[in-house]
């Protein structure tokens, strides 16, 4: 069985157990305090060029979107979110276990705009009743968006103008941020990200890492007590230097972007084939996340050989998957998998 | 500067490291479902000798703690535990920031006894306002205790004989479990633990893991659904055979408990050689951690070349302080620690 | 200013004065356990024919739809409701704040249908990721529903069918049960109410109490500790035979029917004096909530004396508007309004 | 049998029936935005002397402090309290339910001091793990305590002072405030009240009315959006001007200190009887709560007469009871009582 199911099918980069390997035996003091998270936070600066961030790392993506939001959000607000955002559809209720709704916003293909956002926030403030609803308290998106799709610098710009405007901080989900940033057709960069928003995270998971997320923080409103913000929510790993030294390795030499490269790469060899082929997508193909429609038939023959995700019917005969890609796709499956389409 | 402040200073037993790297490129399902935490939950099983428990692997023990209990208690319960259990005194509220409290019993040594639970329970219950107050709905213990100390069989099996009576489950924390096991005046086995409570979890973290924790459910009330608070509460790693292949190494060959016996052992040197200096201890000492008295005057003079955590102030010249021993402690720095003191 | 913008805008039936003046100097115990409260129960136990339904008296509606949703819920688990169901819309997140997510499902009239509830449940369980979302524990419907809409007893039955086959439980919100009840095509009995849920609850505050509300448990699945959650959630007055004696004074002589009934007669004239002059209604008009569309100009006219609720634009020109009538609702008010339009 | 279990055995100070019955008719807004409520808050506004405090009623005290708790603290924060304290003794986990800790502090008269809190302070910060802690986030009392004693002036004084070196807000439980203010012993004002904190309630439930609290904000930092948080707790009455009326004349005549007046009147009669005959109390007796310790035997004999309290067992012979009066407490009835003591 070859996996395109998602992009955490396999472990990581292979420097970043070599690192463990030679690290091994060191002693460090616990909790994110060690030289290699210190260490780790200054090459992620640099590389967004803010070096007035707070760099917090994180194991796993719920725990890491509810760290941050709890840490902003007052009891009485809410999250405005796409439908489809993770926090909405994919995390169990995490968001609602600490207590805050998800303020819900229609999406075609994962995106929401900087209308829906005012337009959400204008009618709140516009309700003579608005206090007997949930005030909105931050926004989140996700960059890539759960459906592989970007947000344009232009979009981008404003969103984090309609925030401003209306003094609510926007947060980007970046659980795929490296496949984003080295999209074919982005013009966002790492330090863009930085300047459009109040705080991001980069995803390590998917990205290279054995696990692990980086929180950036750029307002300092949201800087002051998160790691009691981490702690409370089951994030503060004992051996904390396990997330510094792969950020370390990460960010060494530029391998994070080179890495993502990869996976963008061999998503464009398969959007390419299954174009040729006449098969067209459920969502714009933009990043490590394909959504082809096949016909039922033709995915029963593949399902053989080759792991995907179901994503919805179509019609009676055809359905849209999920064929993903990541870091460490490997070219001649690739190949293999469009000779058999 | 060679630290014993805590057992988690180090990364791993190697053998994880090789594991790791071996199978790194080996593509598997994700969240849990793969067959190395199928084998490791098999490994598990057959080391606590129940075959029917739900194994479970999580990254760290807030998290852990936190799904066990809210998986069990309903809205208006609350958790027994001591006033020093970790989920009271050093989780920063996690359990009450899913909405419940603890119902601490006072305690000098870390654990609790029967007929304190027992006793708590009856008040409560004849209480003519009982429902103005937190119905109790878990027992909580640690096993070892955060001081270090030990529960014995027999103690163990009256705390889960009153908590039956009661129709209450115990669960036990086992952050430390191998050092409980290990050590030299214990009388409880694996399979005991299994026997005298109704979910524990196999600490990993503190020893011989990168980091992960095993929950092993054996009341089949509480095994239903568990899965989703795992997810609720951020603990379903994405790539969770990490989880899987360090357990699998942990539990092959006897593993868990012939590294937990090194650090018992290299405790044990510590305790004989503070004895024989002529220093007591805070607590007893009876695993891995350790809390002797020293004069302040000796405790600069080897925090010059040694860490270790300061517990209580004991007079105006001395403190409590804590020296912890764990799978990675070298022998050299035990023995080199004894000529300083 | 003739107010028609909602049912709480008078005090209480006269009888209910009556009786708190009369019983003013009475010494009771507290917290609902006075014989008024008992006798009050017995009342409504003989009005809706279960002799073994458990009573509970409350304050107002928002606790009692969280008291009653958190008591059966577990932690992982959310509540079905319409978009417009008042627990998403209209409580400023009180579900959320106790931990738990509404699983919204679309309607045009307030109502959902079990074919709605039959396939959110079924796309729940034949989700392979079904973990990683919020699961179905409870339906929530409100009869009459929030747009002034009712179930028809061949509806509700059907609804309690799927709840009953899926093993959840089906919750009514009958904030304003008594203008259901007593409405011209209502074809369900309070019998019928109580056969076809599990836990519904008599709305008093705006039918004739001053404040109140009166939850109904029929299944006895749920009936063990409710006071706990009571208490937990601010819904426990000290003085409840506030509550009782109101709610003996609201059942006495089927009083909480007949006073039901003036508010839907004095509907029934504005919705026929409505129709006759030409206006349509953006919900079907069906109980005391009436949500007639007029020209705007025609509106600000009318504000001069009458206050209603503006609801909906409907375009340039038109808005819908919310006219509501009570069981304080005075007749010659009713036809002055229509001498207006 | 004749009631001193507790202050709310009857209902309301006449002159509430006859404003309630005089105005049953009015048409007003809800939710707490109509005349009366305006009337009330500008009495009392004046009887604190505070032109500037914003005003909310509420209907219990439960929801009133976990309105005003949740409204100040940041998730990763608890409440300093006594353990005694109502929020950590008597609401069933409310607070905990919506996210928060108590961080008790030992009392033996249900008083805290400001060293007990700056001490609690200072040790959360100094301890190098805090942030694995729960965060103080504000400081509640009750005046009276929930042991019928009281804070003198001087005590508050230094009380709120720690709490401003550390920037912490402080908020006074008054659910009996009446009782304290007008006990023979005290030396604090209405005024002095609202000068020493941040936010506090003056109880109506137990003083005079037939429920209600009315929440007294004197910090501009805690008034925004304070209304989100009434509603998300259950807390905001459709029919509000219940609350407005009984406040209006609670206030009217200086009323709510004669009525008050009454009970303390009362309660020094009992308790001059209680010690002539050589009893003694459990706590200092101060307010309208007495902690009288009698023979078992003695009160076997008057239970069949008089309901009280059974507060804690002395010992084999002895229990310490609870007599409590209140404004409604007949004369009659209290030299009764000491006619069979």
């Amino acid at each position: 069985m070859i996996r395109f199911d998602n992009d955490y099918t396999e472990g990581c980069i292979p420097e970043i157990l070599t690192a463990l390997t030679n690290l091994n035996d060191e002693q460090t003091i616990g909790y994110g305090k060690d030289d290699h998270c210190l260490n780790a936070a200054k090459l992620i600066k640099q590389a967004i060029k803010h070096d007035d961030a707070d760099i917090h790392f994180m194991v796993g993506g719920t725990q890491t979107n509810i760290a941050v939001i709890t840490a902003i959000l007052k009891h009485h607000q809410g999250a405005i979110c796409a439908e489809s955002g993770h926090i909405n559809a994919h995390e169990t209720g995490a968001l609602e276990a600490v207590g805050h709704k998800c303020l819900t916003l229609p999406t075609s293909n994962g995106k929401i705009t900087a209308e829906q956002v005012d337009t959400l926030i204008q009618n709140h403030y516009n309700d003579a009743s608005a206090e007997h609803t949930v005030q909105p308290g931050i926004v989140y998106i996700s960059f890539p968006t759960e459906s592989g799709t970007l947000y344009s610098k232009q979009e981008l710009t404003e969103l984090y103008a309609v925030c401003q405007t209306h003094n609510i901080p926007l947060f980007i989900d970046g659980a795929r941020l490296g496949y984003g940033l080295m999209a074919k057709n982005n013009d966002v960069t790492f330090e863009d990200i930085a300047n459009l928003c109040d705080v991001f995270y980069i995803g390590g998971t998917k990205v290279g890492a054995l696990f692990g997320e980086c929180i950036v923080i750029l307002n300092d409103l949201y800087k002051k007590d998160f790691r009691y913000s981490i702690k409370q929510h089951g994030g503060m790993l004992a051996k904390g230097r396990m997330l510094g030294i792969q950020f370390e390795e990460l960010f060494k030499d530029n391998r994070y972007l080179t890495i993502s490269k990869h996976a963008i790469d061999m998503a464009d060899i398969l959007t390419e084939g299954f174009q040729s082929k006449g098969y067209s997508f459920f969502f714009p193909a933009e990043t490590n996340q394909l959504f082809p429609i096949f016909e039922n038939t033709k995915l029963e023959e593949l399902s053989q050989e080759f792991a995907f995700t179901p994503w919805i019917k179509i019609d009676e005969t055809h359905t849209a998957v999920r064929f993903v890609t990541s870091f460490a796709t490997k070219r001649k499956n690739v190949e293999y998998l469009l000779t058999k389409i």
